[in-house]
């Protein structure tokens, strides 16, 4: 880089007082500047209901109780009915002791040690997930860094270098460094003059020389710069230990053909960007603080079977857990529904011949993990491997390790396999018509090929398998870009006195954000109906 | 991608036992393979001493902390003489009520809200500092990501974008998408046709593709899946939120002008690989945990005048403050100095003259930090950093945002300028010329360039220069490698019944792990003699 203006003291105060006073300082991006970036403003405005009106909530997932949650703020009378004994939705955690029998009979007993735990829904929050953070934040929810993309967390091929895991920040910065290496070449070739100004040129072969690290010949070679970018064989030391040695790149044929860098891509995503976080203590910490405030408004264990609408309101049926599956009935002059598709569509739902032929349209994508606790953090301890996320071609597809804990003793939880059926991989397909012990003994086998270390140091594992769990048939809905044009805003409008909301009811399926946003923007539009 | 292979659930069964069964699975990475990258493998196998032998080290930072506690472990009698009133050495924490009086007479005051803080010295740690990490394994020090890399923070230069401050994430990923789309270009032109293999030629276009984020003919545009990629301008949203927006991308001559690709090669960094961690609490928590091990062999306020060696040890005469600056003398059987060479050269030190020459012969760094306290965490409320680095041209160099308290509502500290006078960069020298007082000013008035809130929100600073400390006279060595070659193993070497330690004696400046290896090399060699 070249070298900056190094400024006196005298002409360093000067600058001070020239930016001070200078008035062609930038435009600052206020709040509100960035708010254009989300539908989300933080600020819902709601007028507020008529005299006692009454919204009939259904589902104590994320959107149904920030639903209840601001409806009650602004005047309305609230009620959730949620068919499980638990609120939460899809946003759980699994802890010592829980047990879950999934559909098929089979009983997933989660034995892991005090304070261990694994999510089997969503499990890292994306910064720019802003109403679910700004609800943290107001709910006191304490958030810390979870690590997504960790350099020393492997990507592996079974068909590639041995089946020996690789880092990815080798994989990473030896393709940088030989596509800068070429595009070198060809720069100085002048192939690109007709593309390039002879400016533009020189910035970026001098710009690509250090993102690449090449040498003085634009050669993406060992060297002692590498090392300090790529790391080493023998680090650098302390006293007389022994000589530093850069590490080797692969070279790029055998990069290319070993496909590892397609598994770096999974890192491009928006969403993955750094930091990523999650709330200390397991996911369902962020639905246990919406629960706080709306607990008192929440039936559980009700299963509702009919939503009947009038002109002027609703009548839900269901049967009541509470009172041996009694049939009762709640009216109210609004219903929200976030029932998952997969289930509302097997109800008697009252509503448009469009909405019906919406709600059957969505198909609900397929999802596993299996989580595996062991004896010592081998991962850390032996493998450098502190938080992330190592990608395989074996059926297990991903290994995740914890992002808390970290350098502790005890035992701790790999989330040790998790796939969904996207991206054209339908290994969750084969996984979902395993036992649960089934499920483990896969983990385990597949994995150790990756961290030998599993057969010594494990100790117990819980899987969870979403089309086997009765409540959500599915992980969420999984749209296509003809589905969207055909169903969505079907789904979404306000039909007579029932709304729709949930993930599916979002342009961010699956995650917390898109489920929230949509309950957010239902009820700033039943209020506005309701204000008409 | 191409789409792997399906197994049936017999299939996948299948699978698994050969996979158990398999005896080509690839060498285990254990913690003995992993080692071979590093001088620390944990086990010092000390021999131990003779009967009743005696060490006297200089210095309680975390070099003679470690000597301390592993050679008493091993049986040695050994004592610490500390300049200061504190143990840490640079490692160091200011917190509210904090005051130091810096040469030159004026006092720095920290007058921070309790739990804030910041770290003039080290601040982070790089994964790959083992032994540091192992130490506070050892003695529980915990342990959280520091985020150093975040997408959403910024890059900044005066000089370009009308000085508006652009994303991280941004200006890299536009960086690989162009780079990406020319080397595509190159590539079907078949200009690097004589260096690349058809077959490769191939997988590296199919990669560039997804890599870059370019369309069917490769090239970097605006699209639903960039915007997947590098973010939007209307992000999606719930219900009937607006339309989905991505945000497009800059173009290659003024992003390759501005000069903010530079800027983000400041995480190329080995040491900066994701993910880097900070002890819970402060960076004197690790130093803290040392002195809990040793803070009974440490004597504070002891001023080295002379260190003298006889055939069969050390005297070593100091002022003692405790006892009014009285002169007194401590003999031992060996010395192990881990004094900065800035303060050790002025010492009146019996020692070879090579190694005096050494001594002499390392400049320190300077460098310097300012922090403020602000009413608030606008950087996370309005700009959605949430900690991270900025850079920019401004005098303050970077901008680094707190990786603790996340979402937190009260008062927090940016480190808000830092630099050392390495890269051509020579900033610090003009800051360590300003008062206390001129240094919060400049900080605000640079900062407020990036940070418009800085003005609203301000409530105090504190600032850092390491060439106004006493104890240290600088940063840290600054080595090159002309110096290394003339003068790093004399100065590493046991001279007669001393031994230096410190960062300066490694090969790992300024950093925790680089003083830690040099105390653990030197008391190997150190044991290693006394057993000969």
């Amino acid at each position: 880089m070249p070298t900056p203006f190094t400024p006196t003291r005298r002409q360093l105060l000067t600058m001070i007082g020239q930016v001070a006073g200078t008035a062609a300082m930038y435009q600052a991006m206020t709040s509100l500047g960035f708010a254009a970036e989300s539908g989300y403003t933080g600020d819902l405005s709601l007028q507020g209901p008529r005299q006692g009106r009454r919204v009939l909530i259904l589902g104590a997932g994320i959107a149904g109780m920030a639903a209840a949650y601001e409806m009650r703020l602004a005047g309305y009378e609230v009620k959730i009915l949620e068919y499980q004994n638990r609120h939460g939705g899809r946003c759980l955690t699994m802890r010592g002791g829980d047990r879950y029998t999934e559909m098929g009979g089979h009983e997933i007993a989660c034995d892991f040690q005090d304070g261990n735990f694994f999510n089997p829904g969503p499990w890292r929050l994306p910064v720019h997930h802003r109403a679910v953070l700004d609800y943290c934040r107001k709910f006191g929810v304490a958030m810390q860094p979870f690590v997504m993309k960790n350099n020393k967390a492997y990507v592996h091929s079974q068909h590639a270098f041995d089946g020996k895991p690789q880092r990815i920040g080798h994989v990473e910065k030896d393709m940088r460094g030989h596509v800068s290496e070429l595009l070198g070449k060809s720069l100085q070739q002048g192939d690109l003059d007709g593309q390039v100004t002879l400016e533009d040129r020189e910035k970026l072969l001098e710009g690509l020389k250090e993102w690449g690290v090449l040498d003085s010949q634009y050669r993406y070679r060992v060297s002692d710069d590498l090392g300090g970018v790529r790391g080493y064989d023998v680090r650098p030391g302390g006293g007389l230990m022994a000589d530093t040695k850069p590490s080797e790149p692969i070279d790029l044929s055998p990069l290319l053909q070993s496909g590892l860098w397609d598994q770096v891509f999974n890192f491009n995503s928006y969403s993955f960007d750094p930091p990523m976080f999650e709330p200390v203590g397991g996911m369902d910490q962020i639905t246990d603080a919406f629960a706080r405030e709306v607990a008192d408004v929440i039936q559980l264990n009700a299963r509702v079977t009919r939503i009947a609408q009038t002109d002027n309101g609703v009548i839900v049926t269901y049967a009541d857990g509470a009172r041996g599956g009694e049939m009762r009935e709640e009216s109210a002059d609004w219903c929200i529904c976030t029932i998952p598709l997969s289930v509302l569509g097997q109800l008697d739902v009252d509503c448009s011949d469009a909405m019906r032929r919406a709600i059957g349209a969505v198909p609900y994508a397929s999802a596993f993990k299996v989580a595996l606790e062991f004896r010592r953090r081998f991962w850390e301890q032996d493998d450098w491997i502190m938080g992330g996320v190592t990608y395989t071609d074996l059926p297990l597809v991903q290994i995740a390790y914890p992002s808390y804990g970290f350098l502790s003793e005890g035992p701790a939880v790999l989330q040790a396999a998790y796939d969904t059926a996207t991206a054209g991989r339908t290994f969750t397909y084969s996984w979902s018509t395993m036992t649960p012990q089934e499920r483990i003994d896969a983990a385990l086998a597949f994995g150790r090929q990756i961290h030998p270390q599993y057969d010594a140091e494990f100790m117990s594992g819980a899987s969870w398998v979403w089309h086997r769990v009765d409540w959500s048939l599915g992980c969420y809905g999984e749209w296509t870009d003809g589905l969207r044009d055909a169903h969505y805003e079907t789904l979404c409008k306000i039909d007579n006195r029932l709304v729709l909301a949930g993930e599916h009811c979002s342009h961010i399926p699956a995650w917390l954000e898109g489920s929230l946003l949509s309950a957010l923007d239902a009820i700033q539009r039943l209020d506005q109906r309701e204000n008409a």
